[in-house]
C-alpha cells in the first residue's frame, strides 16, 4: 500500500522558523458515561476553555469509523503516518515498550508467562497474572540457564505482570516465525516452525528455545512455560525529521511512547509524567526544536480504571499547567488524544477524538467549551487523525503550494 | 479492488450476546418537495422523534457523494460490504429480484420485450411498458417453442411489465457475452457474440436463442423481440455471518430484499410487509439471532410513485408499529433507507440518508427531531453506508482492539 496522501504532503514541505506543539493527551475522548457527562464536559478548565474560544475544534478518527486503536497505531496517526500501511509488530512493540533498543539484527517477540497443565496443554494463558517481580525471578532462571544457537544473542526483558520480551540478535534472521500461542486454553502451544514456517531457520531456533524454556520451568508451579507471539523486525520508516522537515522532539515521561517517538526518529527531550513537568519541559523544549510531541499519560491511565473523577481530575491539572506552555507563544498548539478511553468502559474505544488547534489564521473560534460536542461543530470537521499533522503544517507556513 | 476497510473490519470481529437490529426503510431520505418539507419532516412520528433524543443521529453517503444507487448497491452498503467492490450484474439481481435460485452453473441476463420496426430496428426499447400479464403469455409462447442447446437447461421467468429473467444452466458456461440492447431506437439489436464476445460458445449459444426468440415472436404487434443485458453468474461473496462473525436473518417482504439478503447467506426469518408485522416479526426474530435485517418496502413505493402524502402515512404507520420492536431491547438498534426516493423526483436520488442509531455508549442523545436536518448535525457526522455495520459492531462491543 502506497501513502499517497502522506507522499503528496511530504512533497510540498518546507522550513521555517514556526514552532508546532501537539499535546496529546491519552485517552482524552470520552462516551457520555452512562448520562453523568464527558470527562471534558465534567471538568472545569477555564484555560482549555479561553482557548478554544479563540481557536479551531474539530474531531479525530485515529484509524478508521468503528475501530478501536491501540496506544501504537494512534500516535502513529497522529504522527501523520497512515496507521493501515505504517503497522508496527507485537514484539517490536513490546521492545519499544521496555525501551529496548532494536537493531536491524535483531527479531522481537512478545512473551506470555502461561500455565500449562500435566497433559501439556495451556491451562491458564496468563499464569494467573503473576506480579511483575514473579515475572523477573522466573525470567532469571531461565536467563541463567538457556543457551543461546551458535552466533546468536538471546535477550529476555519483563515487561509486566505475566508479560515479556524476547529478542533475537544475530546475521540473516528473519520473523517467518509462527505465533506459539494457540488463543485457547485446554489446547497445546503451537510450533513456532510449524509449515509455513517450517523453511525458516530462525523459526528453528525460537522453537529450540521455547522447547529449552520448558525443560528449565518445568518444577515451577505456575509460570511453567511460556507463549510468544508476534515475531517482528524493528520498521524503518522515514524519520519524522525527513518525511515533514521538521526538527523534533518528545517530551514523554512513559517508556511506550518514548519508544513510538524513537521509531520515527524522534528525540527525547525531558521525560516529565506531571502536567506542570510536561508544560514547562515542552516551552523549555521549543528554544530548539520546531515541533515537540508532549505525552500526558493519565487521562488513560483513569479511563482504563473507569475512574471518571480522577479522569476529570487529571483534565484540571493539565488546564492548570497550561499557561507554563502558552507563554511559549508556540504558533501552532495543538490538544488532543491518540484515541478515547471512556471510564465507562474502561477501555480504549472507537468514538472520534475532540481536537483543538490555536494557529494564526483561522475562521474565527469556534467558541468554548473544549468538548465532544462542541468539537463536532468546529470548522475542522471530523477528519482522520493523520491529517493533523499536515494542518498543523499547513497553519505554520511550512507547506508550498500544490501546482500552479 | 481489495476492500481493506472491510477486511481490517472483519479481522477484528469477535462474538458476544450482545444484539444488533437494522431497520431499513427503503428510500427514506428526501428533499424539501418543492418547499413542502421532507416526509420525516411533515410526518407525526413522537415514537422516532423520542428516540432520536435519546439516540446518535446522522447521514449516509450509500456509495459516494452524487451518485444515485440502485436497491443492490444500497443494500450491499447497508450490510457493510463496498458497493464499488462488490457489485452484481444485472441477470443476477433479476433472479434475486424474482427469487429464481441461482446455481454455480447459471448465466443470468435481463431481458426487455422490445418492438422491432419492419427494418428490423428498435422502435420501443420497452415495447410499450406491456401488462405482466400480456409478458406471461408471451413468454409462455417462447417457452414452448424454443429449443435449448444441447447439454443445457433454459429459464424464461416474467419480471414486470416489459422486463423478464433469462437463465441459462450448464457445464463450463462463461459470462463473456455481450449486452444486445443498443440503449438507442433507430438502430437494430447488437449481438451477443461480437467481437470481442466471438470467442465466447456462451454468446454464440445467447445469440442463438435470441434469434429463436425473433422468430418465433415476428407476429407478435408489440412483443416482437428482446434484449438482453448484464449477462452475469451469481457472485460467490464472503457471507455476511463469516465476515462479521454474526448469526443474522432478514424480515422481509419483498422478493429483491430476500435477494439481496441471499446473496450474503443471511436466512430468512419472516416475510411480512406491513410496518406492524415487520415489527413484531423482528422482535421475535432477535430471540434466535443477534442481528436482524428488517426492510419496509412502502417509504420507497410512495416515493416512486410522487406520492408525499402517502410516504408520510407510512413513516407514521411504522412509527406507531415501533413500540412492538422496542420492547425486544435490541442492544443497537438502527433505523435508516438504502438510499433516498423523494416523491418530487419519482425516483431514487443521491442525497445522503438520515439514520439513527440507539446504543449505550453514546456521547449523549442528539434530540429530536428526526429528519434529515437535525441529522446533519448528528454525532455520526456524515459517513458511507458501509461503515454503518461496523459502527454498530463496535457499539455492540464486537470489535477487538486494533493494533497493541
Amino acid at each position: 500500500m502506497q501513502d499517497t496522501y502522506g507522499d503528496l504532503i511530504s512533497s510540498l514541505a518546507i522550513k521555517n522558523d514556526k514552532k508546532i506543539v501537539l499535546l496529546v493527551m491519552d485517552g482524552l475522548g470520552d462516551c457520555d458515561n452512562a448520562g453523568k457527562g464527558t470527562a471534558l464536559q465534567i471538568a472545569k478548565k477555564p484555560n482549555m476553555d479561553a482557548l478554544a474560544a479563540k481557536s479551531a475544534l474539530g474531531l479525530l478518527v485515529p484509524v478508521a469509523q468503528g475501530v478501536t486503536p491501540g496506544s501504537g497505531p494512534g500516535h502513529i496517526a497522529l504522527f501523520g503516518y497512515d496507521p493501515l500501511i505504517y503497522q508496527v509488530g507485537r514484539g517490536a512493540l513490546s521492545a519499544l515498550g521496555v525501551e529496548f533498543g532494536l537493531t536491524p539484527r535483531d527479531i522481537a517477540a512478545r512473551l506470555n508467562f502461561c500455565t500449562l497443565d500435566k497433559a501439556g496443554n495451556v491451562a491458564d494463558r496468563r499464569a494467573g497474572r503473576p506480579s511483575d517481580d514473579e515475572n523477573r525471578s522466573v525470567l532469571a532462571k531461565v536467563r541463567q540457564k538457556i543457551k543461546a544457537p551458535a552466533g546468536v544473542e538471546v535477550f529476555l526483558e519483563t515487561e509486566a505482570e505475566h508479560r515479556a520480551l524476547l529478542v533475537l540478535r544475530g546475521d540473516k534472521l528473519d520473523d517467518n516465525i509462527g505465533d506459539t500461542d494457540p488463543q485457547q486454553t485446554g489446547v497445546a502451544p503451537l510450533s513456532a516452525d510449524r509449515p509455513p514456517h517450517d523453511k525458516s531457520k530462525t523459526a528453528r531456533m525460537a522453537q529450540n528455545l521455547i522447547d529449552q524454556v520448558r525443560k528449565i520451568l518445568a518444577d515451577e508451579p505456575k509460570l511453567n512455560m511460556i507463549l510468544a507471539r508476534g515475531f517482528a523486525k524493528a520498521p524503518h520508516w522515514p524519520s519524522f525529521a525527513d518525511r515533514w522537515k521538521l526538527n523534533p522532539a518528545a517530551v514523554a515521561g512513559y517508556p511506550m511512547y518514548r519508544g513510538v517517538a524513537k521509531l520515527f526518529g524522534m528525540p527525547l527531550a525531558a521525560k516529565p509524567t506531571a502536567a506542570a513537568d510536561i508544560c514547562s519541559e515542552t516551552a523549555k523544549a521549543l528554544r530548539d526544536h520546531d515541533f515537540i510531541f508532549a505525552h500526558f499519560k493519565y487521562t488513560d491511565k483513569t479511563g482504563e480504571d473507569g475512574d471518571l473523577a480522577g479522569k476529570v481530575k487529571r483534565i484540571e491539572e493539565m488546564d492548570a499547567a497550561l499557561p507554563a506552555l502558552l507563554a511559549a507563544k508556540p504558533d501552532v498548539l495543538i490538544i488532543t488524544g491518540d484515541h478515547s478511553t471512556p471510564p465507562s468502559l474502561k477501555s480504549h474505544s472507537w468514538h472520534p477524538i475532540p481536537v483543538l488547534m490555536a494557529a494564526p489564521s483561522l475562521r474565527g473560534g469556534d467558541g468554548k467549551p473544549f468538548d465532544e460536542v462542541s468539537c463536532r461543530f468546529g470548522q475542522i470537521g471530523t477528519i482522520c487523525s493523520k491529517e493533523l499533522v499536515p494542518l498543523a503544517l499547513a497553519h505554520a507556513g511550512k507547506l508550498e503550494k500544490f501546482g500552479a
